[in-house]
């Protein structure tokens, strides 16, 4: 039996593929170890479940572990993104499979020669974005073309967000994921999608103003602003002629307008280093502001963004702390803005004890089919739990879990470097997911064309 | 006599400069050379002055003819910035005086102690901006401190421009300088300045938004935006307790609201690569704007920018051509919006035949003294010559020839590297300057305290 596998990083969002891999050990004999460079995080991680094997080992790129990797079947790597191309070597000179939830970078593509001609399967983008997205995009999808529909509009969206019970602050948000990506969101290079034919571009300071409105049954309201790139998607899903091709980002009613502020002062900025020493909030917005003896700094940021005294996004403003003269804390002597509103928000956003995270999913397809236009709404809400699994470990780590269950089982034929776009890997996997609580429902409407 | 002076670098911006040597030639009897790569850049610039030497050469950085340099007794160098290190460092070597109008990049810095013990002025800055206005700022600054004063602002304003008699589009403007530089204008790190004691940081996106109007006595109304790092000049010009720091960048009164039109589009974006066949200007525009089926482009961006139909900005930005069908010129197949708004500004902006430019500078300066609060303006309007010779080329190259001058009578004590912020050099250069009109103007007003 081939189901020697090997986890490579046990952080916080592996929790749920640990589980996960610990019940394949009792019920089907897999053996299974997991390494991680920090003792501490390996025992944690591990101490309810005996029945895995622990090796806390240091997978530095230049000086891996060779011999121990090629003493298993499948290596799962949770190891950060840039370090998987050189697993990914090891895993295809000793012929053994990789699963990663990362995006495939350049120098991955490389290896599909080598890994197909080895016979391995260097399987990425198997987490929830990517892979959870991509699965179930690529099921409406290829459903619908086999009744030979004709797709016109394909807008997916997802967001990791807190669950209702724990939504206690204005903004209806708290860091559940890596902090940094969330304030430096959308910067860069302008989003890009599609809208009935027509392509769009939209610069980051005006990003998240041009959001579109998103209504989960049983959720309620929410708003979803463009994430970057949406046309590389055309190519990969086959949808090269699609009208409307649009990803988004997932945040509740209102997140968007408010966090628009901060972008409009220069709040999110990551270039410019400010001195740190007695600076307090309020010192720094109206660092941000013209100069105008006559208005109080509130008075002055109701006028620069034109907003209203008692309006949502000034709640949001003031439940932050900005306008109090209280030090911003400050590690550094000279920091930039993004880096000090980081700290802030990561004290005010902090998840609380018992806090349960959330995660989104909303793929909207429009096509055509017998003369009649179509619409289907799919809809995936996966709560974190009470124990402290969150939703997003759950989602990012049972993909891989189940991708190794698959191959250990000898039902996927896929070689080469590969991402979960094919009915082999994504039915089965949609199918085993929803035992774990990852179901998406779905919803259709049709109209005279 | 030390008079052998190497000019290297013979474009467009060396025309004043070269015309000031020949005259030394035939008054003084200077012996003076003038080399570039292009020998029909050489021959066109020298065909009017057969008392100059010219010299076709590689000024390559690992080829420099460095023997030939060593002949010389002062080096100018009109160089891109890049290459001045290394003519400083073989000026070092032969014991050759250098002078640029290039800001001090950090690894010239590195030469001063060797330049001072081999008794070598490196002298940089020395052209407009920076030059003349280091000059003409300190030059009241000491005044103003020679008589006891406290400096409280300094606003220094200074822009390139074109002749009123050639002013003909609605933008007032014209390309007179590095087309890119425009359009970049004021991209990377927010604007930094100090106003009434606060530290100001303007983000891109607001920055064609935070102006000041400035009127020059016989030129009538324009206005500033601030300039990148204005604070950096507090410790340049001994004024680290001002309670006001501001440098800004002069065009004409109603430039920078329909300029900030163009930065609020997204067309000044230079990461964004875009397919350009088949694309029109109304395209592009349209490209940044949200869909709406129900409104023209021209609805929509009045929307969008919140704009009235007749107002300056729509006509400016109408007058551009960006609402008509007509094809983008596009030399590649990809490109970003800011390269191809500059390709189309480079043919709206267009200098004519006979076109003139305009140099305007104005330094504004308040302080105490004696009880009274005092303030003191300066301003220098320079215009270039019906004979192509530009008011750029003037202001850039005049205080060049004239450092030259000054070192070769022996005025100059300074050795290391320098810019000119001493009195031996600006009382000396500014009074040389008038000669060839450029000239301040001085106005003065006082109140109580």
């Amino acid at each position: 039996m081939n189901n020697k596998v090997l986890l490579i990083g046990a952080g916080r969002s592996a929790s749920a593929l640990i589980r996960f891999l610990a019940e394949k050990v009792r019920t089907q004999h897999w053996r299974v170890t997991v390494s991680d460079v920090s003792k501490d995080i390996l025992d944690k991680q591990l101490s309810p479940y005996p029945e895995l094997q622990g090796e806390a080992l240091d997978w530095h790129p230049h000086k891996m572990p060779e011999h121990f990797l090629a003493s298993f079947d499948i290596i799962i790597s949770l190891l950060p993104p840039h370090m998987h191309f050189h697993v990914a070597e090891l895993c295809v000179k000793y012929r053994k499979h990789l699963i990663t939830a990362s995006y495939i970078s350049p120098e991955m593509h490389t290896l599909h020669s080598a890994a197909t001609q080895a016979g391995v399967l260097l399987l990425n983008e198997m987490g929830l974005d990517p892979g959870i997205d991509h699965m179930s995009a690529m099921q409406m999808i290829d459903n619908i073309r086999k009744q030979g529909g004709k797709l016109t509009a394909f807008r997916s969206s997802t967001g990791g967000l807190i669950a209702p019970a724990s939504d206690n602050n204005p903004w209806h948000y708290k860091f559940t994921w890596n902090p940094r990506n969330v304030v430096l969101a959308g910067q860069g290079t302008p989003a890009m999608y599609r809208e009935k034919g027509d392509y769009k571009y939209v610069p980051y300071h005006r990003l998240f103003q041009r959001v579109y409105p998103i209504h989960i049954d049983g959720y309620g309201e929410f708003e979803a602003y463009p994430n970057r790139d949406s046309l590389h998607y055309m190519p990969l899903y086959g949808l090269q002629d699609v009208e409307t091709m649009l990803r988004g980002t997932i945040r509740r009613r209102g997140f968007c307008s408010a966090w628009d502020c901060l972008v409009q002062l220069g709040l999110t900025n990551d270039a410019l280093l400010i001195d740190t020493q007695n600076l307090t909030w309020r010192k720094l917005i109206n660092a941000f502001l013209p100069y105008d003896p006559q208005k109080s700094v509130e008075e002055k940021v109701l006028h620069y963004l034109n907003l209203a005294e008692e309006s949502h996004e000034m709640h949001c403003l003031q439940w932050l702390g900005l306008f109090e003269d209280s030090p911003v804390y400050a590690p550094s002597s000279r920091m930039t803005p993004a880096a000090l509103l980081q700290l802030l928000l990561e004290q005010k956003w902090a998840l609380a004890p018992g806090d349960r995270d959330m995660i989104v999913m909303q793929h909207e397809i429009e096509f055509e089919l017998d003369g009649k236009r179509h619409r289907e709404i799919s809809e995936l809400v996966v709560e974190g739990e009470a124990n402290g699994i969150t939703a997003m470990a759950k989602t990012v780590g049972l993909p891989l879990g189940i991708a190794a269950e698959l191959l250990i089982e000898g039902k996927v034929s896929l070689r080469g470097v590969q991402a979960p776009l094919h009915a082999e890997l994504y039915e089965p996997a949609l199918q085993r997911l929803q035992a774990y609580g990852i179901c998406f429902t779905h919803k259709k409407e049709t109209a005279a064309l």
